[in-house]
């Protein structure tokens, strides 16, 4: 039975994407980066797990169709990564996991059922790559990881501080991830960093507040005039060698690179300099990523989709073995 | 392993949609209907088979887009169709053969790819639907289709004859299919109608010629002013119980309801008029049927393709058993 | 001072839309018809309430944005509406009672707010047009109705039923509101009628127990082949001169007219036939009414907010006083 | 020198389009229907104007953009139409006379500077297709004719009366053309009328000023409830021989068929009504036409654009001779 | 009576935003931030005042629904600005005083209604946010300044000079206002600055005119080139501390960051520069300032009104108090 | 006759843009620039020429409607650029040759009609401006040009090297051109160089493949992090005064600045570098140009359309004569 447009490299390996030279990346499987579903492979190195919960959001919703427009966005993404020198699909077994099943009506279980499916996407895959949904999913993301690796260190890219208290006596909600999850024992107090916050907050105390959870913050106006360099060489020594995750709201890039979010700040970073700074994190203790707050219905040309992928790919490269440097071409 | 988001009707069965009391709509995989997956099944009653092949528009391009997007907007569609009293995922096997690969750059091989892929797909379902795609893409299903049935009655929704010869010298293009079909005895000339045409022609003979294939038109403005259940009835007499084919382009309806295509033509169809006609035609002898021409880029609140979603629909149902008719609720 | 841009009709009086002679429409406030703010009034005959609640939604997200989207699409709406020979504006007092605001994590709570406003809003106007938000928010505006005027008839225009049961264990969903109000006793079982239903079901037991919950339904492709004259006989043969409360769901029309909604469902009505309907219901004892769903995320050029925005002008014009039908001319 | 892709019909003749089958209709330059720029011909039987000015509009301007986008709107036209039997671009010489300039800051002088244009027009062609811009436009037009042919008949497809007087005390407005015709003489007042008339007045006498202008009305609740062949004979006994100008407001459209458009109206015609309508009017003695108030910013898909191009393609055709019944075909 | 959102702080002052711990931001009424309307106060510290006149536009009209739009952005504004380490609306009375009324037919008289309306809010308010509308408008709010202020200096963020003479014979256009204040004596010709200018113009004589009526100019590409704060202190040693007014077209910013304006320019400024820039010069003796040309037709996921309201927040917090630096939080 | 809106300079020559002080720029003749149609003049120095051919793309289509687009986005191009102190229109005659006709189903015969088409421009005018189309034109355009100049140096602003060698064994895509041009020997392989080249590869052998072709890169990262004067100094380095072509694929901007091309790569640059760097090249010795894979269906607010139509008009600079410095103003 030849049905199915799911060919692969030529050598009959499931590794990789699919096999671009015969199924037009158009024709292609809806999986992240057009990689093996988790039902064609017994393990992976790392997983693609999309959770399009967006029941917490406070302004503009639709984040809950993130997860399949960031998969369609990233056919485009291609075998080698030349800046990096890293193969991100052909290095390593990448798998997509699909989707988390919740329920949208209650957000207690519903953390409660990514939680679980974070944790089994685990034992699938140690690294996972989170695709959102709205912030609020850090949360069981991280208690998952947390469980397996103590305290981490998180490298929160966000136009916010995500560290507010409780909006409408809600505490669990896409402003709150981090303050619950420093309060829970989760995060490193020592290590973990904003960066690319940026606008009005409620109180001067705020950045206070936020740093007494553990955080030092790279703010966008000080990335803008000190440059990616700075912010780089920063963030390295703050988190230092620990288990790191990172957290990406893609409302970090400024509205014009991403308009397809929430609560959209202008002042924000261009795609260069998001992509070059993560890019620069490689050679860090890396234990999972997330790319959160992709709302299809307020993008346009798929933009904010490619900024997402392309954040993903950075990230999966980062994962990816040094190539031995034999020469390779994949077409 | 409980990974994915994969879950069906409770009695482990996997025919049906998708658990989507467990499974938000939003997070289900991207099959048809939420239908499973063909590596799911061994076998169905009736496959969904996407061909994003658009290498023969003549304006505006994209349809290669169409079967993600038709796909996308058919979460929507639930079990039970109350009009039909059928149901559509439930009483049939149907599953979802992904998409045709193909070369995008030669239209011969490409066509022999689809025509290939069609009879791949006929082994495995014995009935199948085409989410195109451009109209060319008919006469290699014709071609797979007319192998084991011998010359089928053709149905032809669509503004445009799609009877044209050749257009800069090439005979194989989106507004030829049907005469391509007839020079190669692949339509039974006694049983073929246009429903829905309307608009400029290249000459004052075009429609002796389209009759001398084989044709008999139902023009759009008659359909107006008649009404559906007069076209129903003609429809009916032309193809009595022949073998046939529905090709239904989404340009038989009028650009307000059906913006996402290429070539549109003011003028036409509304959605519950194509809907109703196909529904009436339910107790023809029915073998197969597509959808194309569905142009994402310019559609917009996926309104174009929720109709050709619904087109699907009707189609499927129209091949369900009639219910033995006792209750049930799957929900 | 003469500050603003909140000029009335001449002499002074504040009922009626703002002066549109002296203040261009598009500088106009953004009430609904540019009718007074409730602030400037003591009482009115008719109050407009917004209530921007989304929290139940199953599909597209994003009615939060509709009260503000129709009022903006209202600002075109003028003073004497000849097809009724009413005058909506001038005939009795209207005021724009502003939004409810509510918690938007906690549904409970939100109907209980929305209840609570609605109730409040009926001391300041006898009769209330709501603008949603979600479908849910009917539920709390008929237990207020209920209080007063006892069990209501319904006339609900909706593509879908909305007496569904449960979805994810919760009982208060924009699926579901007759359904609870069938149980709690809001609604007269003899008077209840769904006009336009549509689409897919999850049982074939689904219309049999919405009959047992007191309604009648007209569906859409009935009414597109019987015409709106029957429809119109069978609705008001159906609620007689019971208090009614006419509920619209803006995904009553087609996609094609109103696709800034979030389940849209093809074969729908055509704004004339809504229109219409409405506007010949106008000697019924209507008691309120409510438009739903209008996502204007999805909406594009206004569209869905225009159709909108004259659902509520036929309402109003159905509470407006015949005239005395001296000559008026207001510019 | 071969340079340019200006070839046409093969005998070397400049009348028709563009030579469609050596020219792809993408590449073809933007003139209406791809006819002959006039710098081409030295005369022609109909020329088409555009009069990109939109000064006057009074909710959503941008009508400045309209006559450039249903020009590219046009390209689609194909050269024979058969409903009405005509070849409207081979029976008759028809030429783009390019857009009139104007001062778009002075009403007066920007209506002179059309009225002359038009009249210069005239002496180019007899008949002349004006494509605006907003509906202010129609008064210099009808100046124009009137001085050649007298007093004329209007059959005037609109939302709106445009029979309003002032509006900050402007005479020359976008809602006032035909009251300024009618006292300047130019109409004649036992033959003129207005169909698909909807919404709201500033009065209930303006029904009964505008009929004293000598304006009948078929509203468009009349027209959907009684159907297209009453208001066709209606008018035809209104008009009868008289020289007749056709104005089409492309809002007597729904805004489902003509989102791109300043002032939208829901409940209006049907794009297969306002098509039909004007095909059945082809006998009358139509000495003009214009096709007003397409706001492209507003348009989506290019449906407003496609739908006036179209209008414009019925009244080629109705001007186009009655063809000898040879067999022809142009590819 | 609790009727409507209107809630604000929770000691009863109705100085602030409204309560948004309470209302739901997409719940509250349409103020620019939140802050009251102008009804609610008798007096306040800064007035924010709507000018929807696009009358002298130049190519993309549309302007007239910046105010509107701009508000709308401006709901996610919070209440510190931590940049600032400023209290904008809770640190002084701000209140929202509508929009001016004007007649849009005639450029002059609306220019006076508009100098009239400013002349009122600065009774009401001693600075005040003036909300465009096209760029014409701030010839007549500089004309109600230099009443009081006697010559002002400008700073000028556009991407054109906006000094141009005439255009069509008009004098009054949004290429023409800061000629016409220079001549009117409305300008100190020792203190105006343009800042983003770029792209062509009319003649090499248009930069020595410009300078000549008082101008310097930091063209774009030396902004990009030189940096920020090199920028930043050319304007201040320009204006030191004359009364200032700050002036900005929104068109400063590159297309990709402001698509919804008339008359774009690339190679323009990112939106973080237009920020800091503007809160550099918060030490400035700043007068007034406007927002202009926001044209929300051209608008996308309204990244051109956020970052409009983010100049009008910068602005505010430029004029309120350096706080006594106790601790507060609003939430 | 005074026909036609086709004024230009007052001393009645053709030379220049059309008259923008009479003629509106909505309302002008749709020529790049408003320059005269190629029939007003008999030779030119400088010819634009679109190819609307996109027959090659490998995902998403469209740029087929380039050329046209970036002509409309043109009008707003004025006479002078200060920047350049150069008149682009006045200094030089310019003249529009329209579009390329080709047959679009044969890449080989398409390619050699628009080889043939660039021949003939380059007959009427020595200089000529590309507009297209997919970047597979770039091919024939360069074997033209060398038939007259040799091989030439290619300065080459895109995201992608267009340097792979076949896609489904296809050689002639719009990834290939410069593969092709180097073994067809017309390149000069010591003075090529790519500029803005970014993302993922097929192996980590295309770079060096690339170099042995004859290019220098300079990957995007490096523009970002080194600036543009090293950019702009290591370009005129590699070409020094060889005959040079600058081909721009729109895509090498970021799709924040170009959301309307095929395959958007994120992290590219900004159009102030672009447009900054192609100025700083104006002393090169360009023998012509090209702007490719502008996708308007992919476009909003022509955001793309105007960086592109910027692009030509500082490669429209480069090419005028440096001005006698005389002042001069159009207006």
């Amino acid at each position: 039975m030849t049905l199915g447009n799911h060919k692969r490299t030529s050598n009959g390996s499931i590794i990789g994407q699919i096999a671009t030279t015969e199924v037009p990346r158009f024709a292609a499987p809806g999986t992240f980066g057009l990689v093996p579903d988790f039902r064609e492979v017994t393990r992976a190195d790392v997983g693609i797990l999309g959770v399009p919960f967006d029941s917490t959001v406070s302004y503009r919703p639709g984040a809950r169709f993130g997860p399949e427009h960031i998969r369609n966005s990233s056919r485009l993404l291609r075998p080698y990564n030349p800046e990096a020198d890293k193969w991100p699909f052909l290095g390593q077994q990448v798998a997509d996991l699909g989707d988390v099943a919740f329920n949208p009506y209650d957000i207690s279980k519903a953390l409660n059922s990514i939680e679980y499916a974070v944790s089994q996407a685990m034992e699938f895959a140690p690294k996972n790559l989170i695709l959102g949904g709205d912030h609020s999913i850090s949360l069981p993301v991280l208690r998952a990881l947390a469980k397996k690796h103590g305290p981490v260190s998180v490298i929160h890219f966000d136009a916010h501080l995500d560290t507010w208290d409780t909006y409408f006596d809600q505490p669990y909600l896409h402003g709150t991830p981090f303050r619950r999850a420093a309060e829970e024992g989760l995060l490193d107090p020592e290590g973990c960093t904003h960066v690319g916050t940026r606008g009005g907050l409620y109180g001067n105390t705020d950045m206070l507040e936020d740093q007494a959870l553990g955080f030092m913050t790279i703010r966008c106006h000080e990335l803008h005039l000190d440059g990616v360099q700075v912010a780089i060489e920063r963030i390295k020594q703050r988190v230092l060698d620990r288990p790191t995750y990172i957290s990406v709201d893609i409302d970090v890039l400024d509205p014009a690179y991403a308009p397809g979010t929430g609560t959209p700040e202008p002042g924000g970073m261009a795609s260069w300099q998001l992509l070059h700074i993560i890019r620069s994190l490689s050679g860090l203790n890396i234990i999972g990523g997330d790319i959160m707050e992709v709302a299809p219905a307020y993008d346009h040309a798929e933009i904010t989709g490619f900024a997402a992928a392309h954040v993903g790919y950075e990230l999966l490269s980062a994962w990816a073995p040094i190539p031995s440097h034999g020469e390779m071409k994949t077409r």
